[in-house]
């Protein structure tokens, strides 16, 4: 059985962003069932978990053998496994790994930095100074995504993993409203979010911290 | 032949750090020979650029049918042409890619971060409030990839494109210093910047600079 290893609690503005959901929505995509390993602070230090996470964050997934971290190598790694999630000619696996690579590379930078802008440093002076730049820096992207899915129903023509990783990165605008001006980004971001397993996905998630409230 | 698209000029300061570098590096550790395609400011608007780059950026690389954008996509896709840039074994080729995307999505979107605060806007008021900040995420994941490297002489053992990305990466931190404190971090750029492969590519670009520079 595959084992995801997640945050035993976050705050409470990273529930339901919290990078597990990634590949939770992937497993439920492929149909793959998994166990839950939750951990705290005190794992995120240790030398046992820095051997299997050198830089001490969530998810890593077990499988089998092999431990892995970083979201974007355990999508490529399930999509081998499943062709719910790649497809199997290599110009479409070309494809949809470029896009995922896109996603973390091009994309998740600028849309971190206006998440820390205009959500966790609001209101410091940094912040209101660089916001329009940062802004600016997202806009250019989802521009050009925006083009590119004007005549595309996903990323790479058809559903893979690289919609997984691109729906929540862009997810993290929340209230920004930022994506409203792009109808074609806008729309295929609406498909993603009510694909069943996406919503099983932040489901489970979700109940994870509201359990662990509960608990405390 | 597999042709390379690159910038045909680019601004003093980021010659030497085109990210192109990545993919001549591969190139010439893999013993690849390729053409160059140069391109300007109208080619990456052009809506024929744009369907090779969505996001009108470089490098591409043409390999037979492939287009292929990227740097870390191209980088697996060379890397599955060849086991001088990845093993042939799962476990091997795995954490390889675990560390392409750590290189891609854990380190380079700080290091981005804190050259656009020292280099480009360094006497802006926004950057000197919060370059505190940047440092110290910089300084995290260093600190975590020298631990990581105390008893590695690359990052899985052996060198591999997951090498190639962490190393261009970690040089845009240039004279801030940041990497000397960290021993074994330090030891290893070094192992890897005197890789012949390295200096090749290094000084192929450089050179397309010159030329364009006394051509223009």
């Amino acid at each position: 059985m595959k084992v995801l290893t997640t945050m035993r609690a976050v705050p409470p503005m990273a529930v339901g962003h919290v990078r597990d959901l990634r590949v939770r929505w992937a497993l439920e995509e492929a149909g793959m069932p998994y166990d839950l390993r939750l951990i705290g602070p005190e794992d995120q230090v240790s030398p046992e978990y820095r051997r299997r996470q050198p830089f001490g964050r969530v998810p890593v997934l077990q499988d089998g053998d092999l431990s892995l971290f970083e979201s974007g190598a355990i999508l490529l790694h399930l999509g081998a496994q499943s062709p719910a999630l790649l497809p199997l000619d290599e110009k479409g696996r070309a494809e949809a790994t470029m896009w995922m690579f896109a996603a973390l590379n091009t994309v998740e930078p600028p849309v971190v930095n206006l998440v820390e802008a205009v959500f966790f440093c609001g209101q410091e002076a940094w912040a209101i100074e660089r916001r329009p730049a940062i802004e600016a820096a997202v806009v250019d992207v989802l521009k050009a995504i925006d083009a590119w899915l004007a005549d595309r129903e996903y990323l790479t023509g058809r559903f893979t993993v690289a919609d997984i990783l691109m729906t929540t990165i862009l997810r993290m605008l929340g209230r920004t409203g930022l994506m409203a001006p792009f109808p074609a980004l806008s729309a295929w971001h609406a498909r993603c979010k009510e694909r069943p397993a996406f919503k099983k996905a932040l489901a489970d998630q979700v109940a994870v911290y509201k359990r662990e409230e509960a608990v405390a």
